[in-house]
Formats: structure tokens, sequence, C-alpha cells
């Protein structure tokens, strides 16, 4: 390795800058930047996310070169303060903190107060004069070091962490309530019963030299980086597992030598709404982790101005600035020594879906940034966030009158939730996948818990603040929060919570209102988002809700930058007419099939099914021919002059009749025919792999009179509507074509239909027939196809399937490992594998195009609605992407921003 | 359409020659190379195939260019024969004839007569100086155009021929007990009676202008294209349904004037041996059509040199000047009119597959071609009927000593064949799918039999020589054939034959020896064909068989040219040892489910498979490892210094357990676990789609102890063999990769396995790890996964289902269907479908030696053993291809006619 393994920072300059953090990690870009903008930060330096992979790849050994550099920059540090590391007169205390590219809070681990040993303690005391803050910062530091680097911890959810048993032991031995009572002998004692006790369990010394110390926190940091917590984060959030951490190491400073020292955490605009305001949380006489672990309830920021008017005001100016010029609502840390401010970190805030739309439009409006910039800044799921539903306020207020109300806390993650209470993160887990609803109650939330939070509907907290674990996670997650609510009395042991009286015990239900804050007992009734009730519901005025308003101009932006069309997946009128409200610009997907099943429609299905001739057949589908028409009327009504793309019949004949012994026997009596018949008919049709069997066009192909029904209905429908004035658009899509020939002979009865209808009703209208592209033979003879075909429709499901030779009903004994083993980085149903897939999709575009160079190419496949694989379809080249209607809007974003490169 | 449509032959020169066969179907082209060689050719013309695409085209109608050039070629054949075309005094009679670009005998329609009319017909009977020809000319005439051009014919297979109704009555009325017994006048009568049913059936006047024949006649040729017997026998030939026929209209020549007239068929080598012989057989005053019909029984050809001995020998000079100018044997069809001889047609003879390579190798021994030419003319499955199994000839010896001896006939199809006796097609097709072996006994058969004939196991008929419809296709189809056994008494009616006062009756079995001609009672034990004899059971010497002599030299040939090494899929040491005799190089694919399952092994692998911790599993593959280990030493020690190649374990776990309850209670007991257990993990088990589920490298990656343990068995075994001198070279795959990380996390299990071994048992030896590629992804992906990979075999199977979307198992419903429709000319489960698998392939190689130029590459699915898939394995680069061991020869041969281009 010859690049630059350390980057210093300090005195007004750095090495590095903002825009290093690939290299230096988001927090030690970050520092450089703050430095070199003016903003006091204690000097350290950053040792490169390069040498975090060096080090994993060299089995946890370091180059000589990184062991000059990171002495050099230590000199440099030790020259900046005029101190010594290791030094028993003046010593030099450092932190030792990760960084990784993308903000993982909390996920890996920090060493405070590095430097201390028996010889340095001394000058600690020498330079404090506080004999009792230095044993303090001592023993935390002896204790965090023993954890973190040593691995000495409770092993197990029932052990006792063997730090706390000695501690509380001496507590008890000193007669103290509080740890506070503790005086410096305690202290001092503890520390040295703590290094006997890491010798015992780890098997090894606690490193009495500094320096040794340094490298061993070095290396600890780095192998936190593949820890438990920080790779089931990582998947949670999509970030590659091979990109490594930053470390870095900075001059301590201490924010708990006294009530005129204290350490905060702000964001330069409330997160969870948005507002621009100065929003933050501080604790007196305490360390940064105190804040961020939310063991202690933090104070509101504002409460700063009346102990300490100066820094308060000094603390504004830093957000302000910080504010402009990073033009992004930024989540920074500070620790007040002795009425000095220092700046420890500064990063983009986590925010809720509402206040990422908010900051993103009103930055618009300050000229602060670009539409396009705002556009960049809002994530696409986010605005899933808008569109949850909201509590009948009406109700809630009968129910909270009715005494109903538990609590009332921090309203840390906006929505409405109710659910059952668990305490645990594993039960949560499990009644999730038990189909369940649960609210996950703890005391406190840890970085352990994020499982379980994933899969709660909301989480409820009785201590921290909103820069607490749990705020910050539920925040970024989406989920809906109420924090710190103090007066919940929550026993694990027990299973309940005692509030007011009250108890609530293990899986009784309670609703959460994350934008006011309260705990209501029960479960509340949920009304449509607020931008539902003012598009679709119509009883809410656009002007009425800022969230609309915010919603709304986002969208516009959108929609004046993005290339790709948005359809919609619909087969109902209803669904539809939902999704043009939402944008969609057309039907990307009608199935035909869910149409079979309504009423006593499955009857005639069921009896063309059970023809053995093609009049039989026949006799059946013309019963069914007047209720596709209806079908397809209600449809092309609902889309108006809108593109309708109706699939014919896709999934295989046995899927309409039923399977076990019982049912068959009593359909066959509803027929009037032998059991017998009818079973052998189910097990006739019965497959090894239906996915790869007798459906698709094969279907038409083998009774092409059913195709000639769908595209009689198709057509008839369209004659009847264009009547009344719609300009109506039907696009027959023949679905599984693997060979030209099949398109060919299906497009056939489908032109002789429309061309009958014509005739009969003397209504002339537009149609296309297209084809889904869903096998890799489709893809691979697109130029074939092509010549059969008027428009192309991925069918990515199926050519995930396919491509993949991995059945999504069977995967899940195996996907789930491989996309933790990341062999695919991520779930390919859920988003385009683009290497796999992806190419032949690419090959499919540039085939049909060499045959007809303006060949409208969709995409119908679930990943239509992804924002990824929306990016990937605008990269080769597509004309639209179709999801169903509640991810539309989402599509809309994904496609500007896609637009935007 | 602007191409020339007619070509001219006569008088010595033709416009076409023998390389038009494309252009002017196999019979104009060689009758115009004839007429240039200067034999008797009668003269005439023929209309392209591209007439008969744009008939299809045009459905039905001609162009007036073509009306023009007919009636011009007219007017030459007319000058040439002196004669006129529907001239009262001196009528010009016309045949009209299909020829397809490849000889389809007997399966379309032809005309003779042609020209005749109540006019015309004076003009015939004055030139011929013979009435009662004359109007039996005539009636045929009539009765033949009336069913193939007005399509009068029986309705069903119990409807009575019309004609035959009215002839049979004629008899009656006559007194006649044969046809040639009755007067011109009733002939003359039969013709107006004919014309009257024919107008009242067929709603039409028989035409009587011939130039109104005449194109009725073309129509009908060119329709006779797409009738029933033309399509299923283009299935079972593989010829294109889009080739179309040419149609040769020709001037008529009679051998049916009397005594000293005659028609007959030769062949220029004998086509059931092989053997340079003047080979066929002749009636006397008799038309063509008798003779290949198989009406009456022809005879000897070297009988007519008594006959008319100037005849004969000028047609012996025929034959060698034919076999001589197109260096292949010929079969030959001529008439003899009044003592001079015609020559109707020449094309190359289909011929057994013994006589195929007979004549193949001597014709390079007679310096007529190169080795080359000889391999290209040997069909590779054709060295399938060389494989054949024989009589056992103690066994037939005592039958027939004992009376078993039921007739004898024509040898016509070489071989040994035992089966039920069927009288129909319909019943051999029927019987034959129920799993039963049948031998088809017709008096004669016509092309309506052929589905039939393939059907069964052999073919024995009552009438008809070896040139009849029965010994031809027959012959073609590599059946066993006896033919003309006149002594049998065969009654549809009764279901029976009655022979030497014994009754056999259908289902009753019998055995024909096709290269004998003889049929015996009962079913006769056989034997391995004499190449097994002689290669791998060494009870034959070499040199005591010609037929091994004839194999043996083309296979050294093939050996000599061949670019592409042919190994063998086996999994046991005795189906690799006679792989290797087979001229096997190497074990392409070694399945190792297969060894799952014998013996007490099922017991070690439930028990894996229910196991739900790592260690159990391994305990229960330590139990299989010793086991595995002996496979692998008795597979190296067949194998040699050949490459094997072991595929990890790839099916399904839930194929390893019982389905039903019965069996999983019982296996439950055995095991000693609850019913309910086991039960609970069968269904667990169970996929949607198995195919596309839970196996594979999946198995290996979810459960890694399974490849470790195979791994370990692979080079415990090599290392084994290795010291007791065997120079073994072990290739492990892994299967069903899609992503190079499968392989990557697999491989380095195998290459520990390997190191592991080596340090226990101190020996050294070479491996390769690859991988099967048979997932469109793998393909796609080639580049990356060959990083990771050794070598690659393609897993055609797999792949054409996935890239078909198409599960082998469920494609009966629709496959079928699809390759009558043309959707896809030939099965692709069968030969690889180029476009999509092919094109994949393609990718594969191309991506994959990107990476590694040199990377070993073959194919190990079925289609390793079909030849025109080896061919585009050869085309695309592949290094091998792997069959079934009985396939080897014919890869063998496939291999060496692909590198010969």
């Amino acid at each position: 390795m010859t690049n630059k393994l350390v980057y210093f920072f300090g005195g007004g300059k750095a090495d590095g800058n903002a825009k290093m953090k690939e290299l230096l990690g988001g927090k030690g870009a970050n520092l450089a930047e703050m430095t070199n903008i003016g903003l006091p930060v204690p000097p350290g330096f950053t040792i490169t996310t390069e040498v975090c992979t060096e080090y994993f790849q060299n089995r946890g050994k370091y180059s000589p070169e990184l062991e000059e550099e990171v002495s050099e920059a230590l000199k440099r540090v030790e020259e900046l303060m005029n101190a010594k590391f290791g030094d028993a007169e003046n010593p030099l205390l450092m932190s030792v903190r990760s960084g990784a590219r993308s903000s993982m809070p909390g996920m890996m681990d920090t060493i405070l107060n590095l430097g201390l040993n028996d010889d340095t303690i001394q000058g600690l005391i020498a330079k404090t004069d506080d004999e009792r803050f230095a044993y303090d910062a001592y023993r935390r530091f002896v204790q965090m070091y023993g954890d973190v680097v040593m691995g000495v911890r409770p092993e197990g959810v029932d052990d006792i962490d063997p730090f706390e048993e000695i501690f509380d032991k001496k507590k008890k031995a000193y007669g103290a309530k509080y740890d506070v009572e503790l005086p410096a002998k305690a202290l001092k004692e503890l520390v040295s019963e703590y290094k006997t006790m890491i010798a015992e369990r780890a098997g090894q010394k606690f490193p009495e030299k500094p320096i040794d110390q340094l490298w061993g926190a070095i290396g600890a940091v780095f192998s936190s980086w593949n820890n438990d917590r920080a790779i089931a984060y990582r998947e949670l959030n999509n970030i590659p597992g091979d990109w490594g951490t930053a470390v870095n190491v900075q001059t301590m400073v201490f924010g708990n030598m006294g009530e005129d020292c204290g350490t905060g955490v702000g964001f330069t605009r409330n997160p969870a709404t948005g507002e621009n305001e100065f929003y933050g949380e501080y604790l007196l006489n305490a360390q940064g982790e105190d804040v961020v672990a939310g063991i202690r309830t933090p104070r509101p920021i504002m409460e700063l101005e009346k102990d300490m008017p100066e820094v308060f005001n000094e603390l504004n100016d830093v957000r302000k600035t910080l504010d402009k010029h990073y033009r992004e609502m930024q989540d920074f840390e500070f620790t007040i020594q002795k009425r000095k401010l220092y700046m420890l970190q500064t990063r983009a805030g986590k925010r809720t879906g509402f206040a990422s739309i908010r900051i993103a439009v009103e930055m618009v409006r300050e000229g602060l940034i670009s539409k396009e910039e705002a556009l960049r800044r809002v994530e696409p799921e986010q605005l899933n966030q808008l569109l949850r539903p909201v509590f009948n306020l009406k109700e809630k207020k009968r129910r909270m009158d009715e005494g109903g109300l538990l609590a009332e806390g921090l309203n840390a993650g906006p929505g409405a939730a109710s659910g059952q209470v668990v305490f645990n993160a594993p039960d949560a887990v499990k009644w999730a996948k038990d189909g369940k609803k649960v609210i996950l109650v703890r005391i406190e939330t840890s970085p352990e818990d994020i499982r379980g939070m994933n899969a709660a509907e909301g989480i409820l907290t009785a201590r921290g603040g909103m820069t607490s674990h749990a705020a910050l996670v539920a925040r970024q997650m989406g989920k809906v929060c109420v924090a710190g609510c103090g007066t919940l009395d929550i026993s694990y042991a027990k299973r309940q919570i005692a509030v007011k009286g009250k108890i609530i015990k293990e899986g009784d239900w309670i609703s959460l209102d994350g934008t006011e804050g309260q705990v209501i007992e029960g479960a509340l009734v949920t009304l449509p988002s607020e931008v539902e009730q003012v598009l679709i519901h119509k009883i809410l005025k656009p002007e009425d809700s800022p969230v609309f308003g915010l919603f709304n101009e986002l969208m516009t932006w959108a929609d004046a930058v993005r290339r790709l069309k948005v359809r919609t997946n619909a087969d109902q009128p209803d669904q539809a007419s939902v999704a043009v409200l939402f944008g969609a610009e057309g039907i990307g997907l009608c199935r035909t099939e869910h149409m079979f099943f309504g009423g006593n429609r499955i009857d005639a299905v069921r009896e063309m099914i059970l023809s053995d001739t093609k009049e039989g057949r026949e006799k059946a589908l013309a019963k069914l021919l007047p209720m596709q028409k209806e079908d397809f009327i209600g449809i092309f009504q609902a889309m108006g002059h809108r593109p309708v793309t109706i699939r014919t019949l896709d999934p295989p004949l046995h899927e309409f009749l039923p399977h076990d012994d019982e049912q068959i026997a009593e359909l066959a009596k509803d027929m009037v025919i032998s059991f017998d018949k009818l079973k052998a008919k189910v097990e006739s049709l019965s497959e090894m792999n239906p996915m790869l069997g007798f459906r698709g066009c094969r279907l038409g192909i083998i009774f092409p009179e059913i195709t000639a029904m769908q595209a009689k209905a198709v057509f008839s429908a369209a004659a009847e509507v264009k009547k009344q004035g719609v300009d109506v658009h039907p696009e027959v899509m023949i679905p599984l074509v693997g060979h030209v020939k099949e398109l060919k002979l299906q497009r056939e009865i489908v032109i002789k239909a429309a061309e009958e209808v014509k005739k009969e009703t003397g209504v002339d209208f537009d149609y296309l027939v297209g084809t889904m592209i869903e096998l890799p033979r489709g893809c691979l003879t697109a130029d074939q196809v092509a010549q059969e075909a008027e428009f192309f429709s991925f069918g990515t499901n199926d050519l995930t399937q396919t491509t993949l030779g991995m059945s999504r009903d069977d995967a899940g004994k195996f996907l789930p490992d491989y996309v933790r083993e990341k062999i695919y980085s991520r779930d390919p149903f859920a988003a385009i594998d683009r290497e796999g897939v992806g190419l032949l999709m690419k090959i499919g575009v540039e085939k049909g195009r060499t045959v007809k160079p303006d060949l409208k190419i969709g995409i119908c496949g679930e990943h239509g609605g992804e924002p990824s694989s929306v990016e990937f379809c605008h990269q080769i080249g597509l004309d639209y992407v179709s999801c169903s209607p509640y991810r539309v809007p989402v599509a809309r974003l994904a496609a500007a921003k896609a637009a935007l490169g």
C-alpha cells in the first residue's frame, strides 16, 4: 500500500475534507471539514477505510507504514495540545471511534479516555485537580476497554454484566445509593478489581502501555465492522459489507468535569417534523455516550440558553453555519469542557419521511438547494410514510376522554400504530412472523434490538430522548415511536407495564400516536393518510394539509424531470381509479385471471376446463364473455384515454380446481359429474413444476378459443366505451412467450377478434398487441419476437425465477442465507439482479430495438415499484414502469432520481 | 416472382441438374441429371419448390407466369414426342408426381395417365391397337384422379372404397374372378360409372379438358405436401415443413401394355446388407405403382435376364453407370414399354444401418469416395442398428427344430425382435404406449401405417417385396422387418394369423429374424449385438465378425478426424468399463446421488436429513464416507488415467424421503422417531417447483458438511488408487451455480478437503474444481464464474428447462403440439434449441474464455449424445461431449462429421 494511511486534523487545518467520505468515513471527513471551516474541533487523526480492508485481508496485521504515520500524527497532536501521550505529568488522552462511509449509529465500538494507566492517572489528577473525576474516567476506560477490546462481557441473555456486578458490590460496600456517591477511593479500587477480573476472564492482562492500548483499540474498532449487530444493520440498510470503517483517534475533551461541563447532540432542523428550528438535547456533567445511549433522559437544547447563554449562542451560530455550509440538515455532537465548546461530529441527520420532504422542499424555497437536489435528497421509499394510516381523531378523543391515555412521551417517530405488547426483540420477531402486530416496549433500546424494532409496528420506551438510540433508529426505519415515557413502570420479569394504576400485560393491545407522542390503551381504528384523504377520499382540502402540499410539490418537480412513464398494475376499476389519482399514466398489467374467480364465474371456468371438446369449451367461454366484457368496460372507463395493457390468461388451469378430496366431491356434486372423473381431471392437470408448466400463452396455443374469447371481450368493451366518447387504448399482452411463433399464433387470434368486433359494432378503435418478456428465451430471441410485437413488457418476477433457476415459493429454504452470506447482495425478487436478469433485459431491449427502433418497452414485474430497479429500467432505456397503485408515487420519484443520474 | 418456374428435361438435355435439389426436388433434379448423362428418360418438366411455397402463401392460386412457362414446356414435350396433349388422334399422356428435396416415399400424391377423356381415348386405342389396355388406363386414371384430386375416398376406417365397390360389382356382373378377366366393355362402363359416382360424392363433375386435369393434378400434388401422413413422416424424419415439394410432369410410358412390358425398381447395391450386387424387383405387364405399393409380389431382378436378356443387360449397365456417376448407392425406377427401357427416377437409396456402413466403407476401398465422404454418408444414429440385440442362435435352432418356424419371407429389415402380435397401426401405438412390445402384422402396409410401424418392435407383412412400402420404410426407420410371407393367412376381422395349421391370435408372442427373414413362434431370448460380443463380452473374435470390422474401421476414421473428445455419463464401475470399450475418453458426469440409494446407505442419508444440527448431520455423513469412497475407487480403477468428473449432490432432499403416510409411518418406526416429526420434515421439504428449489449447490451452501464429505470421499479414493499406480484425474463439479460466489464457497471446501487428504495420506494427486453451467445466470455471468472454475460443463437439460421456462416433466401437455405446430422444429429436450439455449451456451463459452482462454468446456446434458447437438457443441468450440455409454460411438461419429463441417 503506497497511499496515505493517516489524515491529520487540528489547529484550523486538516488533510482531508467532507468529500473524502469513502476514504475517511463520514465522521473523519466531517471532522476535517469542520476543522477547515474554523469550528472548534479537538485535534486528532483518521485512519482510512483502506487500512480496514487491508486489516481484514491480512487477518488483523498492520503494516509498518501505518505505525509510522500514526506515530507522526500523534506527535502533531501532542504539539498542538502541548501534552504527551503516556506522559505521567502531562498526559494526552485520546478517544478512538469508528466512522464508516455511511452512518451506522451505535453499531460499532468506541473507546474513550484512552492513555490512562497507573502512571498517567497522576498527571490527570494533577491537571484537573479532581481525583474523583480522574478515577471515574479511569474506571470507565478500563470497563470500556475490557468490554470492547478484550471481550469481557455477559455471555448470553441471562448472564450478569461482570463490571456491573463488581460495581454494585462496591456501592453496597460503601453504602452508596447512586454512582455519584462513590468516593475516589472506591473508584480507584474498582480500577484494580476490574483489571483483576479482566485478567481472569480474558486470560490476558490489561495493557498498561498507552501505545498498546491504542493499537488494541484500533483493532477492536476495525473488528467491530463485522460484529453481529453491524452486519444486521447493513443488511437492513443495504450497506455493502466490503466498505469497511475508518478509525478516528481524537484528543479527549470532557463533559463530565463538573457542572460547567456538558455534552449534547443537536440538529440543525427538527428531524421528526423537518421544521427549521434548533433542535437537540444535552446533559450537564456527562460524557457523550450518556446522551446517545438513552440511559439518562437529557434536557431540551433550548434550556442550555439559561444554563450557559454564551455557549448556547455560540452553539446556535454553529448550527446555522453547519446548515448553510452543508446545505443539509446536520446532526452534530458537541462537548462543553469548562464552558468551552468543542465539536465532535457532524453528519447529515437521519429524519423521518415527513421531515425529509419538508426539509428538501423548504431548502428549495430558501434558495439553499435546487429542485433537482431536493429530489436527490428524498428517498422514494420515504414517501410511504406520508401514506401511513392515521388515527381516527374522533375515536381517539373519545378513548382519551374515557381515560384511555396511558402516558405521554416524545413524538420520536410520527405515525399511528396499534399492536400487542411484547417486551423484547426476539419475541417481536417471533410474534410478527406469526402474523401478529406488535408494539415493542423497552425501558430503553440498544443496538441489539434492531431486528425486533424492524418487526414491530411501533416502539415505546420509558427512557431516552429524541436522540436516543430508539428515537434515532425508529426515525430511520420510519417506525412509529414514542420515547422517554418516564411514567411507565416496565418490568421485564413480570412482562408488564404498570402505569396510572393499570397493568398492561404482554399481549395486551395498545396504540401509539407517534406524531403527538401519546400512548393509548387498546387498539384504535385508523383512517387513511392525509395524502389519501385529499387525493382519494376528498374529505380534506389540499390547502388544509401542509403534508399534502409538500408531497404534491415534490411530485410536481419529479414529473418535470423524469423520462420514464409510470403505469400501474390493476385489475379492478377502483384500483385503477386510485392509481390514476396517485399519478398512474396507464395500466401496465391487468391480470384477467382474477376476474375468473368472482361469483359464479368460477363455475363457467370449471365447466370450460372439464370440457373434452372445443365446442364444450366454447359454450362455457360464451358464458364468461359478457362478464369479462363488463370488467373491461369498468377499467376502460376508469382509465379514460390512458393505455390499458391486458394480459391474456396466465395461470395453470389447476389453480381453478379444488385439490382435496372433500372439495372435489362437493364440486363434482355441484357440476353433476362423477367424483372419479373430476378427480382424474384434477390429477391430470397437476404438475411437478407448475411454474414451468402448462400456463401462459401455452394455454392459448392449445386452447385458442380462450384467447379468442378474451380478445373479443376486450374489444367489445373498447367499442362500447368508445361509443360513450372515451378515447380508449387497449393493449393486449400475450404472456410467457419463448418463441416468436407462439406470439404469432396468438396475435393472429387477437387481430381476428378485433376485426370482427369492428365489423360487428361499426366502431373503430386503436389497439396494440404485444408480449410479456419473462423467459430467458424471450430476451435472447427478442429480435425475432419483436417482429410480431408492438410492445414488450418485462415480467421480471418470472424472468428472475427462470434466469436464476429459483422458485420464489421455494427459495425461503436458502435465499435468506444467500443474502446473509452476501452471495446475492440483495434479494433478487425485491431488486432486479442487474448482472443476470438485468443483462438479459438489456439484451432483450437491444435486440428488440434492432428490429423496431421505437419499440415501446416497459416492466410489469413487482420490481417496477422498487427504486433501484426503476433506476435500472431508466438506464437501459425502458419507456415505462408499472407497479401497484400505492407504489406509483414512489416510482415517480425514483424515475425522477434516475433521470437526474 | 421473377425466377424461372419450370425446368424442362428431355432429348439428352435438361435445364437442371442433380445439384438443384432444393429447387427441383430430388426426383426433378435427378431426372435432369439422368437426361444429361444420356440415360433414357421420358421427356417432361419440373415445377419448382418455390412455386409450392408461393402456392401456399397465395392460398392455392397460380401466377400467370407459371401458366405461360408450363404451356411452353408442354409444347417442347409435344414436339419431342411428336404427339399432342388433348389431341384426339395422337394424344400425349402425362404423369404428375411430387418430388421434395428429401425423399418421402409414398407420402404424397401421384396421378398417372393424365390427358385421357372420351375423345383422346380414341387416339390411345388407335395408337396401341388395344382397346382393353386403353380403357384400363382410362379407368385407372379416373379412379386415381377422383381419389387424389377430387377427394373421393373412404371416410373413416370402416367405410368401403367407393371405387372398389363399383369394381367388385362389375366383376360379379361379368362373372370375373380376376381383374384381368374384365373385357374392354366392362372397363368402359366403369369409367362412366366412376364419373357419375364422383360427381355425386364430390358435388362436381369430372374434368374432361386435359389442361384442367393438369392444373387440378398440380394443385393436388402441392396440397399433398400438407396431408396427415406427409406431416407425420416429416415429424419422424425431421424434415422442415417449409421446404415444399416440386411437381414433375412427365410423358407417360406404359409397363402394362403386355408381356413385353414391365416395370421395376432397382438398387445399385443391396440396401439391406450393403453388398455390391444388382438388387431389385420387377413385374411384367404392370404400372410402376404396383411394385411400390406391394399389392402384387414382384420377382427378383435377376430373373429379368431370362425374360428379356437385352433389356436386363442395358439395365445392369445403367445401374453401374448410376453407382459410379453418383458415387452412391442409387434406388431407381424403370419401365419397359415394348422392350424399350425408360428410367423414371433415381435417388440415393434408403438403406439399413448395416448397409449404410458397409457401402460407405466399401466405396472407400473401391476408391470411389474418400474416408471423409464415408463419414459424411453414415448417419450417427445408424450405428445403433449395429448395437441391436441378436437372437441366441442355439435357442433359435432348438425352437425351429421343435417346429417353431412359422414362415419365411424377405429379410427386409435386419435384426431380431420379439413382440405381441397386433393387426393395425392404432393398436400398435396404443399397446406400445402401455409399455408393451408389439409386432405389427399387416397383409401389406400403406403410408397410413407409419406411426404404428414406428411404435412396433418389428413389422411382418404377407405381401410386397423388398421395395414395397413396408420394406422401404422399415429399412429407413431401422426396424426389424420380414416382408412378403405369402404363406400367412392374415384375417383382420378375426384378428389372427393362420399358418401351418396353427392360429396366432392378437396378443400372442412371435419373433422376427429380419436378417434371415424368419418368423418364429413365441418370444426368443436375445444376445448382445456382434459389436458388443467382440468389444465387451469377448465371446466373438474381431476377425470372425465382418460387422465389427466395418464398425471398427469407420470409428477409426472418425477418431482421426474429430476434434471433440467424447466422454460418458456413468456412476457405476461396470457402466464406466463399457463406455471405455466403446471409446469413452473420460467420465463427463458421475452423479453421486445414485450412490446414496443402495443398501443401507439410504438410512444414513435419511439420518442426515432428519438431523437438526450440524453435528448430527456430520455423524450421519461419516457413515456414508467410506461407502462413497469405495464407489469412487471402483470408478477410478475402471477409468484409469482418464479424467473423471464427479458432481456433488444435486437433487432436492425430499427425493430421499417417502411421501405417502404409510411409508412415512414405516420409516418413522424404523428410525425410532415420531410419525409427526417425520411427516413434518417431509412436508417442510416439499416444494412447489422442486426443479427451481432447494437443490444443487444450494444444498452444499446451506449444509457445507455434505460437500466436505463428498470431496473427502473423492480424494481419499484418488489417493488410494494413486498408490495402486493409477494416474487418477478427479474433477469435482459443483452443480446449479448461478452466482460465482456459490462456486467460490463450494470450491474452498473442496480444496480444503483435497489438502487434508494429501496431508493425511502423503499422496499427491492432480484434481480440478469446476462447475456445471445449467442456469441462464451461469451463462450470462460466465466471465465471473470462470474466475473460480477450472472447467465448465453445460447441463443442457436444466438449461433448456430454465431458458424456455419449460418443465420437462410437465411439457407433455403442450410440447408435442408445439412440435406438431412447428413452433419448435424439434423437441428442445432432444436436440439443443440453438437460438435460445444455444445462444446462452455461446455467451457462456465466450465470456468464460475472455477470462481463461484455455478454459476446458464440455457438455453433460443428454444432448451430448444427440448428433445435431454434438455438431453444435463442435461449432461453439467445446472441448468434449459426454453421453451415456451406448451413445459413445454415435457421439464419436457425430463429432467427426461436425469436424468435417
